[in-house]
């Protein structure tokens, strides 16, 4: 059964695992010591910088959990969106591993601002309080919302200028980047960025994040870190190379050309029939469909409730969705809630 | 360069990529949700009984502490020996994550035995004092060396009747399963084991192990700890299918049996040269080597240097290692060994 | 210089000295084996009931996090209100401690109600979310209120109901019992609460805190939790005789009784003055002050500002003010404002 | 009954009673904020010199976890003697909250040299490996040893040599510095340690302990540090205070001469009839006493038995050690040993 349940329904893309293939022969150092990594690392340099600490880790609650290691001491604390990936959906790791706080702010479509950032960095030398050291947001967000360029700018600096880091939860990086028409760097680092959660998952991977800082102070103990939080792969050939193949011929930004176009296509083709609830910027399209289509709609394509309280869905495409894939879903969207309606 | 550093300088072999590749057709649902994890699972089931909790994670260090996370509980402690991985070479994820101390003892050949679980088990009841709720042993060891049915039973009544759990890191069951001419279930939990950590990735795979529970008391918050832990994969099915692969035609079994065979014939072909310091009974050979013949050799073969203070040092063995790759470097370790002695 | 900044600036009740003086004669047994430790639990238990399970420690959040350990496990997580000690004065002690999420509701007037529960008490089942297992609340809240005993019997029946434990922050549990006039134990245990973390300090001790457990699941690892935590005192008869001295002659009465009294007088002599924004229920008075009135009043007064955003003020009685105390700071809350009010 | 159990059985010495009793009046700001607190640090920076960062707790455990918490984080780990109180007698407190791995080394006499220190001074650099940051002693050792200032200043040079730090676990440093005939600078900072648990309750206080911090870089995150580790007492002038009346008018030493003149009395009227298995060198004797002697003993006076399996006994003196204590107990001794031997 196809559908739009999450990006990571897709199967991998076929260059991914035309990749491992072509890996799978001979021996080779475990623990990244191999020429795959080797090359991985020099591609994913050449997007956001030769002096980029880069790690690869097997998930993405991982590569957050990784990079905000490097930011915060447990008294510290670690500001979000409330529907940030990191605060409902990683069932606590982020506390369980950092030890910290999260403190959480609700943001209407997923983006901090400097103001919803301002409601937590407060009570600096406290001891009383915890200590707010980095802001972590995503890009796209939750929300399936972009940062851009400017807004992130505006933000880093911010954060920068309380003393605090900023961290780039990238799961999406790849959908962004090519929404705003821009490099990954420009979409992350240039702005401001410390460091990113670089996903390789949810653009056409079978498995394969990565860890990216961009400041040395951030750096000297990410390799314990990995290896502590049982994030360091033996065979790391057949992470890294799925990078590889990603990062070669731009075959993230068609897969991400895809899943945005796609995405727009639905929220057009189905814009009449019920309400988008957040703006479409990328892969993602949020909607309000009445409870009583939902299960008849689930029965013939996957997706999720997002808020069953407000009746939202989200319906998320990939690199593999088809035009037919959204106009059939489309169909069937007008088709049940009509039905809904008439009742 | 191919060599004897260890079994995950290996590939994977070909049945689990083309697995893989079987498995990269059409939309699956995410975190395990999917019929290649179904299908995985019951063979595990068929292998270990039909009652066993199977939870799929990336790596060996995961599976070894969440399956000492459904046993022990901060206050509580965990036995072992001071050679095992969990003790020296996972970087103090179990300390961190379990939030527990483990209680080592020195175990010459590797294996724990009922006096040596006796030296740590003690204090029960003081509340100074961390209490031992669970022991863990590795088959084969960290030494090369093959529990016995027997011996194992012997060690799980002696655990339980001391009210404890016991722990079974299996990263190379499969090696000691075939060496004992019995089933992974008979090497494991017909012997009393508790909860195994079952390995993949160094009999084939290119990057999959399993937690399995044996008792009931143990299972209702597996799934949860496995995602706080970070070790829920979103595309499930091509970890879960890499077990479908090895565990059809019994893969897993003629891979070990190679692994086996090619490390018995680097014995006896180099046992007249060096002295071999542990008994060879599954894939590993522990030599001592002249100190002046480890650089020479290891410029020719990948190997690594045991213990610099006694000279040890261990060669691997795997499923891919040939008998040309054998009788290549036991010529080289002649050759060596004689130019060093000859100076 | 006195003032209303919190009911720990109060010395100790000249009764409490006097009880660890005349326990300070000869040898006692360490860590709680010694006659003042069971008198201490004695009388409590004849308070709070004989099955009590009571371990002393030495501050309140050490207390709650104690008791939450006993309810909760990692992936678990724990609703509380916005503005609860837990939530936001323990510097993230109880993330830290426990490895779990908060999940904090705004609670205008302090106090938790089902419907608040149920803004956090979701997901249970999946695997990605944390899970709600115990509700946190205080008596009296943070902001002064004080829960009847129907209330707390219906949040409690509902916190129950969904399978979760209620445990109370007793800090001034004695300020609310009086304040109700009734019990300690019918102002928490009666009226289904689990576990009570009973305030020594705030009510005249020098520093002297209790875990009270009501429910035998919850007891088994509490004496090395208490260890484990670094709450174990050597000396323990000189934490237990203070609780001794507290609660013989119903001290810790009196004492709630002038603190509740002085409180009412506050808010009586200032009302016309500026706003009380919470109920004044035992021994806090909540109030907004124009922000020029603040140092001023401040130079002559200790007290904290509760929000500078709002311009809140917290003023604290306890078993030392006395109504000259308080008739000179209303005085002197009349002259300031009114300076403030004339610019 | 009075014995030789722990000098924590001994009651708070006259003096710090009544400094207590003389800090209980009027109201104090809390947290640490009042002049007693001041008095104390200034005392402590008088002896330990004027840069000394000094921060109250309540126990050992708590003091010699943060100033561990101030030197390595989770990936790091910690050397110390196997016999040592943070290896056996802290209910894993240091693995929970460091999060890392104690690396014990048997140590004969409890004293830590360089050579056993390199036992696990090794694999730096290792990402599979912990990477030992700091060395933890005792003065005076959990065998009642002490460290000359020689031995601990090539103690630290060895450890700062090899990039670590050195902690002194000084619960008892002022026996140690009185055996010394020293100051309790030169038994500890002096010499090369980088911080001190500086011990108040086993010299006589009613219980408080304190964080000595003598490098600019182990500062920072102290505050926090004892916040988030529940050791930061509201009514903080009931702890300071006990420091003040300490180390005032030199009531440490005297009581520590006390304790360690009937230590050695002790050793001496029943060296012919035990066998004495430590040297004693302050106020701790070990000694070996026959099976059948321990219970009868006991009966009569407490005293621990320190190794069931080879029946060593540890007896303990303290400040309030009579001569006739131990003039009765060593007659006991010789009588209770003499009948066994009879048998």
């Amino acid at each position: 059964m196809r559908g739009f349940a999450s990006d990571n329904y897709a199967p991998a893309h076929p260059a991914v695992l035309e990749a491992m293939a072509r890996a799978n022969t001979g021996q080779a150092a475990a623990y990244g010591y191999d020429e795959h990594t080797e090359r991985a690392t020099a591609l994913i340099r050449e997007e956001f910088g030769e002096d980029t600490e880069v790690r690869f880790v097997f998930n993405g609650t991982a590569a957050n959990v990784l990079c905000l290691q490097t930011m915060v001491r447990p008294h510290q604390a670690v500001i979000c969106a409330t529907s940030s990936h990191v605060n409902m959906d990683e069932c606590g790791a982020p506390e369980r591993f950092l030890g910290s706080k999260l403190l959480d702010v609700p943001a209407p479509d997923g983006r901090l601002t400097p103001a919803l950032v301002d409601v937590h960095a407060r009570s600096f030398g406290d001891e009383h309080r915890v200590q707010p050291a980095a802001v972590t947001i995503a890009q796209t967000t939750e929300m399936g919302t972009v940062y851009s360029p400017e807004a992130l700018r505006e933000l880093a600096d911010h954060v920068h200028g309380l003393g605090m880091r900023l961290h780039l939860d990238g799961s999406r990086l790849a959908y962004a980047a090519e929404a705003l028409g821009c490099s990954m760097r420009e979409a992350s680092r240039d702005a401001g960025v410390d460091a990113v959660s670089l996903g390789g998952t949810k653009i056409g991977a079978v498995g394969a994040e990565a860890v990216l800082l961009f400041r040395p102070e951030l750096t000297p103990d990410i390799a314990f870190m990995r290896k502590q939080s049982m994030q360091l792969a033996s065979k790391m050939r057949y992470v890294a190379v799925q990078f590889e193949a990603l990062l070669t011929d731009d075959v993230w930004r068609a897969n991400a050309r895809n899943g945005n176009r796609m995405a727009a296509l639905l929220a057009e083709l189905v814009g009449d029939v019920v309400e988008i609830t957040q703006p479409v910027e990328a892969n993602a399209v949020f909607a309000r469909l009445p409870a009583a289509a939902v299960e008849p709609l689930q029965q013939r394509f996957a997706f999720h409730v997002w808020d069953d309280r407000t009746g939202e869905v989200r319906w998320m495409t990939a690199w593999d969705t088809t035009e037919q894939d959204v106009r059939d879903f489309a169909a069937a969207v007008s088709e049940v809630v009509g039905q809904t309606a008439a009742r």
